[in-house]
């Protein structure tokens, strides 16, 4: 058991925030994709909770705190809200997802990676969690909203990344018991950056080598 | 723990009703798709199974009902027996799907959460979960059609508020004590008429205020 | 508890067999789709992982194997760095990508169904419970592809039926007491060869009985 990294205050207010950011990006691509309310709310909570959830059933740690918190399942209701009567004109909407999805995805690569550990697992493993539970709720996302992951795809800025980076930074500092409120902070604030300069650069990762024919391929799947 | 509702007859009948009447709505909406009889099978036992897998891995209910209950994985397949020999006219389908739809909607959205706060979380997060149970089938159906969710589109008539009146209704019934057959029976009666209502009406949920331009931003997802 | 069919060396290898085959199917898919070097990635471990932490999940073997065997990890990244560097020419994908998954159908039914009955399930809910380890990756995989699943698609050969066929002869050994390694050796060959001859010979299931004006219907979806 790591010994308690912030006050539980903090760490709760903290988990809030990720889930607040998360839930934002995913009400915004239920505008964006045309639903109604209830898809708003179905995908902010889906968004904000479906890594955190994954992760809970993984380590065994049901019911899932996304079901015993209030807030944690009050939280992605009120971002709905606010999406569904204060959103920006549509046009800007693409950038506040990815904006918003850069931060929760720090807070979650760092909060995932912590919480594996604590429950038992593995270094690696816990990283791996922290990463899974950082884009779950992402991908959850965009399967319910009938789009192809955009972790996977070519033509989106490195996202995959800059969890891996935080999530990693985290273990390290578990080994080097350096863990403590400064170096988390840092390493969800690294996955942050690395986000958003992924966003701003166009940071690509590539594809496999010796493709060919592709487009002649693509099109009879 | 409450005590038991129904004799145990009675409620595994039910839940066997659900069952039924949700496996009909998938086996149907595959016929839709041109599936074959595996995929009918398939989407059969996901839509009547799929939301309580689900709200059993999230109370901890291991192995889920699902797998310990042979009633409830035959009795899809018999649902999938009779449409897959006696499905009425195509044309006909879209009605069957969403009337057996909305029985199981009832059913589910009861039995969720009564199940829920039976294995201890709280009345609103059984009332969450019970929604889940209810919805979570016709989620993943749709998921493993291709299709975007019925749940989140805004041109699809009311699907999740008579789940929520019918799961409220049971936690209300729940915390003033005056749960018993009866008052489930209404609950889950009141989100069958309700969809159906919703259905015949055309009832729909309110898209986000202040869209604007929504047709060229959706030529460009 | 079945005694130990196999040494756990053999028993470990044929299970890391499995998930670089399967491996070896999502990648390869994640090419033809054009995804980047991380799409590849976690489509090749969602296939070769998907299936097993379902089954454990349902079972209640928590933390999944995929959580805390480093090779199950590793083993998909390795299968995704082949495919990245060496790929075959994109022309010669397809049939890649079925003859290896045919391979891991045939180990994963078998293994699925053996953990499943260990953990106390019944015969006929440990053979379903390997079906759905066999196909549970191949379906993930589909479903992050944005493809309908190859599972429930009527032109495409058999896939289910070879994975029956090999949890209903494991089973079958168990209750006759005639599980040994030949036998389990023979069900996840049958499998596999009769998913091979599906494919050679394009068996496919029937489609609903009595239908009509499909084409119409599937232009208004």
């Amino acid at each position: 058991m790591l010994q308690q990294l912030f006050t539980p205050t903090v760490q709760h207010v903290l988990d809030l925030i990720g889930i607040f950011v998360f839930a934002i990006s995913g009400a915004l691509l239920a505008v964006r994709k045309n639903f109604d309310v209830f898809g708003i709310a179905v995908l902010a909570e889906v968004t904000a909770l479906g890594g955190g959830l994954l992760r809970d059933l993984v380590i065994g740690a049901v019911p899932p705190a996304a079901f015993t918190d209030l807030g944690y399942f009050l939280t992605p209701l009120l971002a709905a809200a606010l999406v569904f009567f204060l959103h920006p004109e549509v046009e800007r909407i693409q950038t506040g997802v990815n904006v918003f999805d850069a931060a929760g995805l720090g807070l979650f690569c760092v909060a995932g990676t912590t919480k594996a550990y604590e429950y038992g697992l593995s270094l690696t493993s816990s990283a791996v969690l922290g990463l899974a539970t950082a884009v779950g709720g992402g991908v959850l996302r965009d399967v319910l909203a009938n789009d192809v992951p955009s972790l996977v795809r070519w033509d989106r800025d490195l996202y995959a990344v800059p969890a891996i980076v935080g999530s990693t930074m985290v273990v390290l500092c578990i080994h080097y018991d350096a863990l403590n409120p400064l170096t988390t902070a840092l390493a969800a604030l690294s996955a942050f950056v690395l986000r958003l300069l992924a966003m701003r650069y166009h940071w690509r990762a590539p594809r496999a080598w010796n493709r060919r024919s592709t487009v002649a391929e693509e099109q009879t799947p």
